[in-house]
């Protein structure tokens, strides 16, 4: 840290949203087209214009901290130069998320696409609904999200099961999870990409569900073997609501678009008005840390940060 | 009561889900069809399949109890017999409709109609959902399924506000409502249809509901003057969640089916295979109370089996 911080921020972000900056911070508007090597040269902290600054991080040899605006940083993976800390946005997707991910179960279960095609055809149809009490809810992946999908899933008398990367107290390791696919009847999966989750949900791991099961996937769409999980909807043996696919954008001619079996949503769930002022402030408060000498918040374990596809 | 009870139900139902029953009671199908005289004579505590059983009403003399399979009574307002106690199903669709609330206020929110006529067009087209966090929710009927909606409601952080037929302490009364409605954002109807509640929700309160406000309605669609929120849901002024209308089914060419701004479901909240057992169950409980002469659960107020439309 040092009394004058250079502080890049991407020149899309609304500054005045930054407003107090913390004292002897110079914040400078960094857009990945324009600009030069003598600004980013300067900058000490950056909060990276999303995957376009990639190809800035080597040109940037002041640069000590980057603050990420999202939850996710594989993005970054690989690409962050050495002595470089990362910090992410923990916490600010926590809401938006657990929204997303309760609004999802509930829409599978209550029948809201198909009532959504007979809407659309003026169709008084009825049909019979399923009802979320006594469901068995696998949370997969259970940090701050998980934990505010749990808060949210508790009134409804969901039986929860948690597993984490690691077990711990009142948590299952990833190893138990052979184990409890076959009684898993919602399957969350909130999981970060990183080497170690990576197509963690294979064809074997799915094909362990139980029919009618639902997987619901609001982390990282790599996690999940998109290939047979497409197989496995589209014979109808699985529902999936998805926010994330393997690629994204999901092509327009990938058979998923057209299941009657899948709710997709265009990676929007965290895309709240809220959650971006939540991300703002956070890179604010980190940023007066970091000018401060204060403990910095949020930052990323090494293993998010390892290359994912080694050459 | 007495010793023997001939009790009867629709001949539809799964008569052996009303095992064991209590001792005395003869258990007779009843179908309006096909009925005699001479059964329908005999029966003293009935549980009427559907309207098409108002007409036996005055062809059965020793009628002492009718037991509905539904919560709302309001199809037999009118049709009761002098000395007929009237029992409801309250209770048993707390879950299902409570589930389905949530799930219709989370989906629109979340942005899920439209995400969903994207999908359609296998089109992956972005967009900026909303929080129910710090929204004001309004409950409008604060009986058991009210609490069963504010029990799923208050982890999401929504503020909440409860309105009731009559005000008592923590629950406001009705006429504070068009007090409230300028700052409510999400309207949520579970009012049962009476004199005092039909049209409640007429032009002039909906009037009073802010721009982009949500009209949720798991109760009785005469509540709400249907014109009148078919022209502020058309105009884009207010935004509806409907699973009952009025009139039911909704005709297919009500414009209501193809507005951006309504999502219909017809009438299948409640329509949960487990409801179904727990109304059995409680029929069953019921014809058992009645025969032991024990007190009877769920008797309806008479202002819910005043006739609606006095000639």
């Amino acid at each position: 840290m040092s009394d004058h911080v250079v502080a890049g921020f991407p020149a899309s972000l609304p500054l005045h949203e930054l407003d107090p900056l913390p004292p002897g911070a110079e914040p400078v508007p960094v857009d990945p087209a324009t600009v030069s090597d003598g600004e980013l040269a300067r900058i000490e902290f950056l909060v990276p214009p999303g995957r376009a600054s990639l190809g800035l991080l080597a040109r940037m040899p002041a640069l000590r901290v980057i603050q990420t605006l999202s939850a996710g940083v594989d993005w970054l993976a690989g690409h962050v130069p050495d002595g470089v800390r990362v910090c992410n946005a923990a916490g600010v997707y926590d809401t938006p998320l657990a929204e997303w991910t309760l609004a999802a179960i509930l829409a599978v279960l209550r029948g809201f696409p198909a009532a959504d095609a007979a809407q659309r055809r003026s169709a008084w149809e009825r049909f019979e609904p399923e009802e979320l009490l006594d469901r068995h809810v696998v949370i997969l992946g259970y940090g701050s999200i998980g934990r505010a999908v749990e808060d949210r899933l508790a009134p409804f008398g969901a039986r929860i099961s948690r597993v984490g990367r690691t077990g711990r107290p009142g948590v299952l390791g990833v190893d138990a999870l052979d184990g409890i696919l076959p009684s898993t009847e919602v399957l969350v999966v909130l999981l970060p990409l990183a080497r170690t989750t990576v197509g963690l949900l294979d064809r074997r791991r799915l094909g362990l569900l139980p029919p009618g099961a639902l997987v619901v996937n609001a982390g990282r769409g790599r996690v999940i073997d998109t290939a047979a999980l497409r197989d496995d909807v589209g014979a109808g043996r699985l529902r999936a609501a998805l926010d994330v696919v393997d690629p994204e954008p999901l092509p327009s001619d990938d058979p998923l678009w057209r299941m009657p079996g899948a709710l997709i949503t265009p990676h929007v769930a965290g895309d709240t008005a809220a959650a971006e002022k939540r991300a703002i402030r956070l890179a604010a408060d980190q940023l007066r840390r970091y000018a401060a000498g204060d403990e910095m918040r949020n930052e990323v374990p090494s293993y998010l940060l390892e290359q994912l596809d080694p050459a």
